[in-house]
């Protein structure tokens, strides 16, 4: 194949849009998730965001990046002040609305009535969900950790509750999150959905990891019972 | 649908591995991608990394998360020493050969050798590149953020070279990575390959934001030539 080289000084000469859209497209696919807060006024504001990361199991922690507040940025001040948020994935049927929050809407609109999802007040939580989405967290925050070279932030959260289907959960654990239809992104604004290739079995040296059968690694004993956690026809 | 909910207590009553499962797969589809490395010997190190994410665009910045270092970790303690890494998308050819770097080798095996990759130096760089990636990146290291809560790390670093087939880049700037077999992770293990859903415009208020052309936005003026930059054939 023919492969081309940029230096870090070619790169700045292309121009500014162009340069953007190719830097956001080089780490690879993104999650989508839609981040639901609110002001003091109780405004529901949503921003979509395709930074989250996870940070650990056990305590559960995610983290996501916050661009430089050098224009209003309402979710990042809305954590600050009620220092929670709702990490909502996003799936194919409401892939244009959460897009659509992207746009800069006045401080007093909700993202929410602008795009027509629904605001779910969900466990007392003052930040709402979004009650079309199959996969929702309610985070704590942690930590805000100014990156210093470029003036973002990397804010860091607990998971405190979470609400799934439950019959996308596999048996080891595992979460068939494409059978929710959740979306993948590249770049800046490219949308994909995904086909199963499978799962590796834990690498070990001397061997070549091997696909684990569909229904999971089985090494979980005795099985999980699921049925016991709060279940409710929602949505 | 039935939803279940989990809270966080309730999710430390699960089985360990079962959790950890769990957790990992609830912030959506996570980007693949190799990290080399190279020690004072010159042993180049390969990792698996699911946590890359874009910071910015100018200067072009990434970070990723690496673990607690409760036990030997050669990739983060090769960059403390070297300041460098490279950064590997991993396409669908090379998938099983890249999970089955992330095996425990001792610190004197290279994963190159043992998963049979190829180590690949380029631009005068102090860390190796995987020659049978389609998208490689040298890295320069920026800053290391402790995160305070879990002992893992956020590690940042600026973008020194890129390596990438020209033809996937479109006019404005946008990268097609499906064309290049990228592959998207969920959960600890499972791999997938994607379909193009498309490309939204730039979101504006009182509007519904409609999909792009396939030939891209068309804002840049006039056309960037890419012909200018160095190209070779390779691998």
């Amino acid at each position: 194949m023919t492969v081309s080289t940029f230096t870090r000084d070619d790169l700045e000469t292309l121009p500014s849009r162009f340069r953007a859209r190719l830097i956001n497209s080089l780490s690879g696919f993104k999650s989508a998730n839609l981040v639901g807060t609110a002001d003091d006024a109780g405004v529901a504001n949503l921003a979509m965001v395709s930074s989250v990361v996870h940070l650990g199991a056990s305590p559960p922690l995610f983290g996501m990046v916050m661009r430089p507040e050098t224009v209003r940025r309402d979710t990042l001040s809305n954590i600050r002040q009620h220092g929670v948020w709702t990490l909502n994935s996003v799936s194919q049927p409401i892939l244009q609305q959460a897009h659509q929050s992207s746009a800069s809407y006045d401080a007093d609109v909700s993202e929410f009535d602008a795009v027509g999802l629904t605001a779910d007040w969900l466990h007392g939580f003052a930040a709402p969900a979004v009650a079309e989405s199959p996969l929702s967290m309610g985070i704590e925050l942690v930590e805000i950790v100014p990156v210093h070279h470029n003036q973002t932030r990397f804010v860091i959260g607990k998971l405190s509750w979470l609400e799934i289907r439950r019959d996308v959960i596999q048996t080891d654990g595992f979460v068939d999150i494409e059978a929710l239809d959740l979306v993948a992104i590249s770049g800046l604004d490219g949308y994909h959905s995904t086909s199963k290739l499978g799962r590796l079995r834990y690498a070990v040296p001397d061997e070549t990891a091997d696909w684990l059968p569909d229904e999971g690694a089985g090494d979980i004993k005795p099985a999980v019972d699921l049925t016991r956690f709060k279940s409710a026809l929602r949505r």
